[in-house]
């Protein structure tokens, strides 16, 4: 049976103001699927025929919303931030501890409290892992690995040798942290020599990375992923890279070797970055944008693809105009 | 030995018409390897040279084509899509049916007829998967996942909790279905707080997803893949992200979070799309394009990447010219 | 104990010169955490303090610099290219040289000397995999594969039925080689059917493949991977596409199907190209680049990214400028 908590004492924990602080719930929904017993919130107008239908008990929203709704609410300034706290309130966790029997570890396992490791797993020499980690079927953790406490590893991950990684971090299938930079160095025949990859990765605390989104280990140093960063799908991240505390990057973003991006930076979808530049903290880089100089300024934002869309025949028209310019151009 | 099926029997089977119905073959082989039992096909003059010297018993090729041959034909309207039917025919199945001791299952597995599940496979509880279902090694299958009849589901591939997947659908290897949105909400001092994605995945059927493609699962409703969507491999798609039926998308594309994609569009490779906007029915996204705002009439193409190649320094010409723009502009 | 080596014998290995070749070695490290034992590099000046400070008993730098350091040193060419070779001689490697018991392999298996296979591998049917072989964990290696000498292969990597591997490659975490390729014919009621892809993939020596990088197999001739080629992570190579010898591909980039790209190219990050196009030897593209057509003259250089930074406020003003162009044009 789900667990009830009280109007009330949902309030508290969100600084917010009840109208009725006794009303029970025991669940999270969104305001078209709530029920008698949910707990739901309002963010802006486009959801005003679902407020007016919902059957949730009570409703969290902005205070100048208030007289959008008659019965019991929760007035706060931020209903988004105030949803994900609450929406963590209710979340079922299965309480299976278990180790499967398919773990194939090495020398020197230490393993914290509470672990929870699933089929096909294999953990190299020397790993030292916290309390509370839950790791998923067929996950490959290095030798020499050190894992912190409440961490969530998905299925098909790669953590590679050495790899430092902070409390309360969560890896989504199928990403891989510690593989070899890309440093090839090329002799007189064309032949490209591979340069060993001699440093790690580090991963602070509360930090996400996304599905399928890889890390490089350093050349020398370790590439740093600092705490709070939160990483989405399909990422990459070069050899001896930075990120700065609480940067947030979207989906199919690319850092090439050796860059440094400040704190607080916003990064949108499939931006990129050049490699060996430096971004201040900040920083707002547009999705599909590309970064190829070292921005100094903090708190700029930068774009270069186009606000609007282009139809192919309109595309072409621009394009060759462009392309006169070149041939009208007499300097070399 | 391999089955043999006569030229009529074929030319039935793709509406087409022969010149002579008794010709034996048992494989399909392209025009440069078939021998005296093969059939292949013939697209258009680039393989004039091969159509000349090959050995094939029968060829499929266009009624217009008719003359450059004088042996064995079938003639058709769309030789392609004819050989994407009569290959079909040829293919060989290895019929070993089993389900390897490897395998971890949770409680209440529903396992239709003619399973095959290679090694090292792990499946959570209560999922329930149809007949003549493949998965090969090392794959995750999470709780309360269901999955329709003929389903193929390639090595490492993640299927995580609550997906449901229709029928005859492929899911290349490293593919993540229904790991978490990239959704948090920011508290005062600049922490991200993880949303929880309580929606999950739906997928209809004869979908294909590419390899090391991801799919989020949606933050309250689920993210839907319609009836004959086509995904190539490295494609991200955000949470709560609809794709509408007989959509295809080449590799590397990526859609941000709740941006629903109509039906019959083609996307070219690397093309990216913004969260939260529409794209109508029957629209055609050139590659490397990036799509920022909703698209409302139909049938549309748009681009906006050169249509042609930019050779270094010409580029640098035109940009320096784009810059004095900026120079020039007096507006703030 | 790690072995000694004398800075003599290290300058004859990398073509050097010594003013002190007794000096006696048994590491590699960066000049900042070089100590008394071991050898390091010196680039170029942004590394001079850290040279003065260094530690290390002897140095590699270019001869022009000799007046920077006192001390043992030896001059080469390229001290970069030096690094890579010294590098290698003291790169540790476990000589641990054993088959887990959780593999599942299938008939057939031609196995090498000295075999290294981690746990819950699984290998297909006529397999013949060369001496000194890696395979990590939750590798899935198809039918009739065959593999040369000295590969190793990352962990979750999934190489499909058929591929070729040469001698000395290198296949990072995750990458996916010789899934189907994405080929589609369209029948009249707007289905997608799927061309079989009866082709598959063959890489020759010295080949490096990035962790979740993708290859497809061909539809009827192979994909071709030439000598010596270097792909970074997450890149996609459709299917027939052929890369020529030494080419050296950055992270993201991808390559639609059937293009032919030369030998000696250097591919920058998150480039793409279109499908059915050849690109000549010795070309260069930068990150972020689209290629639409074929590119004949050898040895030259594309761009349409900007080469340097764009405010978005900025942007703006061009992409209006350029967007009135559409409107003042009266032609169709």
């Amino acid at each position: 049976m789900a667990k009830e908590i009280s109007s009330g004492e949902i309030a508290k924990l969100i600084h917010g103001e009840c109208n009725d602080n006794s009303i029970l719930v025991n669940k999270f929904a969104s305001l078209s699927k709530a029920d008698e017993t949910s707990i739901s919130f309002y963010l802006d107008s486009k959801y005003k025929e679902q407020l007016d239908l919902t059957k949730a008990a009570t409703v969290i929203l902005k205070a100048k919303d208030a007289s959008l709704r008659d019965g019991p609410c929760i007035y706060v300034e931020d209903p988004y931030l105030a949803f994900a706290k609450v929406a963590t309130l209710f979340q079922e966790t299965k309480k299976v501890v278990a180790i499967d029997e398919s773990l194939v570890s090495g020398k020197n396992l230490k393993l914290g409290k509470n672990a929870t490791i699933k089929a096909h797993v294999s953990i190299g020499d020397n790993v030292t892992i916290g309390d509370n980690v839950f790791i998923d079927s067929n996950v490959m953790i290095g030798d020499n690995v050190r894992i912190g406490a409440n961490v969530r590893i998905g299925s098909n991950v790669t953590i590679q040798n050495d790899v430092k990684i902070g409390s309360n971090c969560n890896f989504f299938s199928g990403c891989v942290i510690g593989c070899d930079g890309f440093g090839y160095a090329r002799d007189k025949d064309g032949n490209w020599l591979k340069i060993p990859q001699t440093g790690s990765v580090t991963i602070g605390d509360n930090v996400d990375i996304g599905a399928n989104t890889t890390i490089d280990r350093g050349a020398l140093e370790d590439t740093v992923i600092e705490d709070g960063v939160k990483i989405d799908n399909q990422v990459q991240i070069g050899h001896n890279c930075v990120i700065g505390k609480n940067t947030i990057m979207a989906g199919c973003a690319g850092v090439a070797g050796s860059t440094i991006i400040g704190k607080n930076c916003m990064i949108g979808g499939g931006a990129m970055f050049k490699g060996h530049i430096i971004v201040a903290d900040n920083t707002i880089i547009s999705a599909g944008t590309g970064i190829g100089k070292t921005i100094q300024q903090p708190g700029e934002r930068y774009t270069n693809v186009f606000p609007y869309n282009l139809k192919h025949k309109d595309w072409l028209k621009i394009a060759a105009k462009l392309k006169k310019w070149v041939k009208d151009d007499k300097t070399k």
